[in-house]
């Protein structure tokens, strides 16, 4: 890790610019997301309406594309976007379950080969799926999948990309350095959503900062400690969840930086 | 009622089988019913298109059919997943104010006429409208439908499938053979989707056993402790709905039995 | 202001006579504003088919039409909605974003010439763009708008309805009088979705009395004493929706008006 070359500061400098973030969003968990990317000092917009593309392009400052809840509608409001934002504003992709759908996985492709994506962001059969490895997938879970550095490097590589690989280590790469979050709780997966908010927490900081690299770790630390600390104080997944939100809302540089340094020891140790 | 008959063990089997439960889901709710899908340990896919209708059955173990927001397009995509799926995987049908919405009847008619659920999960005016007789509902509400046992009892016989009628007793019948479950709380009702989540838990448990008639019982006994027991520790409708989800993402079989033992003393006294 | 002349009963009025409100809603927020209008007191009903909407409409005591995730085919529901319902139930219009995406603009503006809405509900820059002002609006949220109070008054007139303008203090005007709502707190700008929640919340009173200027002031003032409530038990975003879902549903017209006495000190003094 070179926790000391990251700029923390990007947590408190979100709050300062309330970047506009634009989610193409998976109907389950819509609501979610948009409280999240509110809690932490950005704007969240949405839209399901192909015509309205080209206006919320211009007003985003960064776009995440999420394929939860994929259809033949949504795709061409998702390339009618695209269209507009390729090369002009960050854009993050969620592949939600391509490593169980295959007609899911064909969609991701075609995306892949038309448009240039900033960060993927996926969990391990996802990001496997994507450069051609049956990850095992359980439902929308992963499923147990090997050689995960390397299967993140491989799909960064290919598709020029930053990737956040998701799982008990959430690894991010650019397919030659490795940073490696080690903090993380159960309730992150129980909590159906947690995936869809990194992602569009992810587009919150990449409206911020040319650095993507940076976006990336900061928003999945972000994300993590939140979690991590949410489980000190909850009794299960209902207060899981406010002690989440809590945390999201309350969180600056200093309190994640307190928390990373408390918690290294507890990992690493 | 014979409590001591059914398999309570199944609450703990869910968490280790981890089925995969695909619900065709009411966009009012569909956060929720992932959420709650999940707490008690299964794995939830939603889905939009009508494409991946057959993948989805593929993946799923059980099914949960819910007319909350039936459009035109969804039914086209229930059509298509209950052609995959019928008499291969358990099929729950949550027939969503089919009492109160003419048209929502005839589709539910027409779902009933071509295909086979194994369980149909209403209140009592959604049940009595399905075998024909005018419930009187208030909106998505229940109104006042007397002789409910028979009514359940008649739609069982006529569809040959269990029926559960929820309301102050809920009753489950095959038509044949009745059981009883008393536990409620009026925040059951105020809640905005505890019936979906219910049509989605029997879902869930429907895909672990042969036996839908436990998963049936089990899974209404389960929703209704959790809320039972949420409510000693809540102050109104958003505090409870934190405790509801805690206690389904804790329970387990004993403390499952622990909770029927003890408040079997307080209604039945 | 006029409290005395108020006729704050309606709070409790609700809970007796618990309408029926039909929301074309927010996909983004639809669950909040379904669980919303049901800890008030009223029964929610939802609807995405165009086909539906007849039998909604009848089944409806009032009616909110959001324009938050407006798609074509939504569109087309809303007219048919419209068409059915103009000038025999209370119509409330929440136009989302039209200050900030132009083409929402457009079919906010063609609604309001086809069709009567009793309240326009907004926050500055969408009431502003309605009456032809560019608000400088940031995304969903309002930008810097000056001389609210006589944009909220113009509004008003052009379009023979009341408008309720939110903002640090809300705005209620039928073009003549003035009602200032003081009561608010940032969490109800964080939380997305309160602006959606209190335009269904004014369609709930609206469904239970003629004098639609009392259901707004009622309904505004409502949400705002909710929130204020809540913010003194939170801790960030998740513990200030519980509180407020907790406050929602156990507010009546006695604990209503203790909080205005008791807050009016504090914001007057």
């Amino acid at each position: 890790m070179v926790k000391h070359q990251i700029n923390w500061s990007l947590v408190d400098q979100l709050r300062t610019k309330n970047p506009i973030i634009l989610t193409l969003a998976n109907l389950v968990t819509i609501d979610k997301v948009a409280d999240a990317v509110s809690a932490i000092g950005a704007s969240p917009i949405m839209s399901v309406e192909v015509n309205e593309a080209a206006e919320m392009v211009e007003l985003a400052d960064a776009i995440a594309i999420n394929l939860g809840t994929i259809s033949q509608q949504q795709l061409m409001q998702i390339k009618a976007t695209l269209q507009e934002a390729n090369h002009h504003k960050p854009l993050i992709l969620d592949p939600v379950a391509v490593g169980a759908v295959p007609s899911r996985m064909k969609i991701a492709q075609s995306l892949l080969t038309e448009f240039h994506f900033d960060v993927i962001k996926g969990n391990a059969s996802e990001i496997a799926a994507l450069i051609g490895i049956n990850g095992k997938s359980h439902g929308i879970d992963a499923g147990t999948v090997p050689n995960q550095v390397q299967i993140a490097e491989r799909c960064a590589r290919q598709f020029h990309t930053i990737v956040i690989l998701t799982g008990e280590t959430d690894l991010i790469t650019d397919g030659q350095v490795l940073y490696q979050n080690p903090f993380t709780v159960e309730m992150l997966t129980t909590n159906v959503g947690s995936g869809d908010m990194l992602s569009s927490i992810v587009a919150a900081f990449a409206g911020i900062t040319t650095d993507i690299w940076d976006a990336c770790i900061v928003a999945t630390v972000l994300i993590s400690a939140a979690g991590v600390l949410a489980n000190r104080y909850s009794a299960g997944l209902g207060s899981w969840q406010v002690q989440f939100f809590d945390q999201l809302s309350i969180m600056n540089t200093n309190s994640l930086l307190d928390f990373l340094e408390e918690s290294e020891e507890d990992y690493l140790d």
